[in-house]
């Protein structure tokens, strides 16, 4: 891999999205609202009614004719007749006891706080006039119908779920990924298939952890993954291995095999099976990574090649793939000291906060390796240093993406 | 409840806080990591080995003992005999094929990238000398074998899991808490209890949306929820359902009835079933809030008393719940206008992010009511104003918790 063959970030970030947007188009299934947590919506979702449905009593009190209680005060308290709400109606010169919450009855427009009133022998005195709606939660108040509450794309919240059933929403239509993953290399073992750590040790072996760390990564967006059994280095057993997680998915992730003879493996068995739309960006880290397509019983099917080692794969997935389907919150933020790049490439630094004195900063981590799991543990969030800039000095002003 | 009976934010967070430690101490259960995530983490969790376990290559190239290289120039290259690694082990002159990756062969101490290198009849010139280590990912230079990986109390990641599966790490301890959910009041109706919209309108209902966002909520920071069946206005039925909840979970948190005759019967439930030990908080919104103590069969049971209105419960489940086990990142960042707030009391306000010519603005949302579900899904943020604050200008430098 040459630098001169590495595609931009951006270019890159294009080519895929292109692809997401496509697939996009047509995979969804429906689901129970109480299922929809963390799922992405598929489609614009408009309220079916109002909310509140009904005018609601906003305080404990009483439902009254706002004009029955003009001029009442303290030295001239007004009379009304306290009835039972059993007709769900009331008319001039009477009121009905509500607690927050509970509908208004027809013809009353007001409520009056139990705190201004006083009861006796099925009266009320008013001794605080009400103007009309006051203390009324009114129809439509929170909600129109129509209006959209959740839009394409977006993540359902616990919030959504709160707001979707109280409009009588019971499904909705979520998008639908499979996404199988599969991880290579003759040097890896699946946890199942160790009993101690001085087995690795000494076999030399090395835990597949990176499907079990996108297996949680593609939970957390709400799309479907697969963990299927590591690959060993051998184009047959890749390909074969691609093709069957193919069949059963959308999506297939492959890592591992960084190393160039091993990489070959990979991505030769990907252009036996379809078209490798890029390999290599212009990213540090997460460099040596491809994006493939295959078409498989008239079905559009994607490869993802995800470096082996888990810094430059949690990268690659964040960059080409996470930020699809649930882009990260930015704020701008100082840095507290310099960070060097390179023009041509955009680089991927991870920070920490550093809040002190009411002021926050943006701390860089220092990482040595790609292959440097403890310090993605413990990162905040994370800068990208554009292609065109060569770093930053401390206390510029850099965006800052959270985790 | 009047003003002068209220606590203060804090001291009803200590109340709290406390009792959850006491709890915290002995609720755990054992999961497969593969199951870990998003749980929280029981104890600090150490390293069992040194990670990498074993010196590996960093690049693909020949491992070398870099003394033998010393000098190695374009024009000075030195010769090494090329051999396989069947016995794991390299003498004087001798070299290895690596892939990054690989361990590297017992007496090397240096791996030289294959750019340097040229390959002929199992002899390899080498053109750049490596000095001791270069290109090697050492034993240990990741983690130290005793460093704590996770701290007590953390949120298990995908970054987590790959770096605990790595260390060979296959089981871990987490908190291990259920939480009963009941809504009361007379208006509730369950999600299958109702077909269309116009039989809510109609019926004057109002779906019991509390317990499904509290569902949600309490999966996402790890711990095990239950629905039960809403309770209806009735001292005796409040009593039995938060006991029956109370027998088969560790905490119950109640919603609905906060209106002062409903609200009334849950207290008054409570007051027989256990102590209160707060009830009512200078916060807005969320002021009506109860805690309980309970021992059921010689065990600590707690009880949260949460307001029906969807975004006074989500306040308060937010700041007297999920805060203890998993806080939210904060930073500091300008107001783009005033708020207002009044002494004594406690305010969380939601605010969105505005980032606009490279500067981040916090825009607080403007919320009429606390029934106003929507306003809370549109969120990225929160700020709480101290009870000792006035409010906020435009251009104050407040610290935002982001949601």
């Amino acid at each position: 891999m040459l630098l001169k063959d590495l595609i931009s970030y951006n270019d890159a970030k294009n080519i895929i999205f292109n692809s997401f947007n496509e697939l996009m188009r047509y995979k969804y299934k429906v689901v129970d609202i109480r299922s929809s947590y963390n799922k992405i919506s598929f489609e614009d979702i408009r309220a079916p009614t109002d909310l509140p449905m009904f005018d609601k009593s906003a305080m404990d009190g009483y439902a009254v004719i706002a004009e029955d209680t003009f001029g009442a005060s303290e030295t001239n308290p007004i009379i009304l007749n306290l009835i039972d709400n059993t007709n769900n109606i009331i008319k001039t010169d009477e009121c009905v006891k509500l607690s927050t919450g509970m509908p208004l009855p027809k013809e009353a427009n007001a409520v009056v706080m139990k705190e201004y009133c006083i009861e006796e022998d099925g009266f009320i005195e008013v001794r605080r006039g009400a103007h009309p709606y006051e203390n009324v939660a009114r129809v439509g108040e929170d909600v129109k119908k129509g209006d959209i509450v959740v839009k394409k794309g977006e993540v359902i919240t616990p919030y959504h779920i709160a707001l979707l059933s109280s409009l009588g929403i019971k499904n909705i239509k979520v998008y639908d990924l499979k996404i199988g993953l599969l991880s290579t290399g003759d040097e890896l073992v699946d946890l199942d298939d160790f009993n101690t750590v001085n087995e690795l040790k000494n076999g030399y072996k090395i835990v597949n952890s990176n499907s079990l760390m996108l297996y949680s990564l593609i939970n957390e967006i709400g799309l479907t993954p697969t963990i299927y059994k590591r690959a060993r280095d051998n184009k047959e057993e890749i390909k074969n291995s691609i093709l069957k997680a193919l069949g059963e998915n959308d999506i297939v992730i492959t890592t591992g095999g960084t190393s160039v003879g091993d990489r070959d493996y990979t991505i030769e068995a990907i252009k036996e099976i379809g078209k490798l739309l890029l390999h290599g960006v212009q990213i540090r880290p997460g460099k040596p990574f491809g994006f493939a397509k295959s078409i498989l019983n008239d079905e559009e099917k994607f490869v993802f090649i995800l470096s082996g080692y888990p810094v430059a794969s949690a990268v690659q997935f964040e960059l080409f793939f996470r930020n699809y389907f649930r882009a990260r919150k930015y704020v701008y933020l100082p840095l507290n000291r310099n960070i060097a790049s390179t023009l041509g490439r955009t680089d991927i630094v991870r920070v920490k906060l550093i809040n002190k004195d009411n002021k926050t900063y943006i701390e860089p981590l220092r990482i040595t390796g790609s292959g440097v799991l403890s310090s993605i543990t413990k990162a905040d969030g994370y800068v990208l240093i554009d292609e065109n800039i060569e770093g930053y000095e401390g206390g510029d002003i850099v965006k800052v993406y959270f985790l």
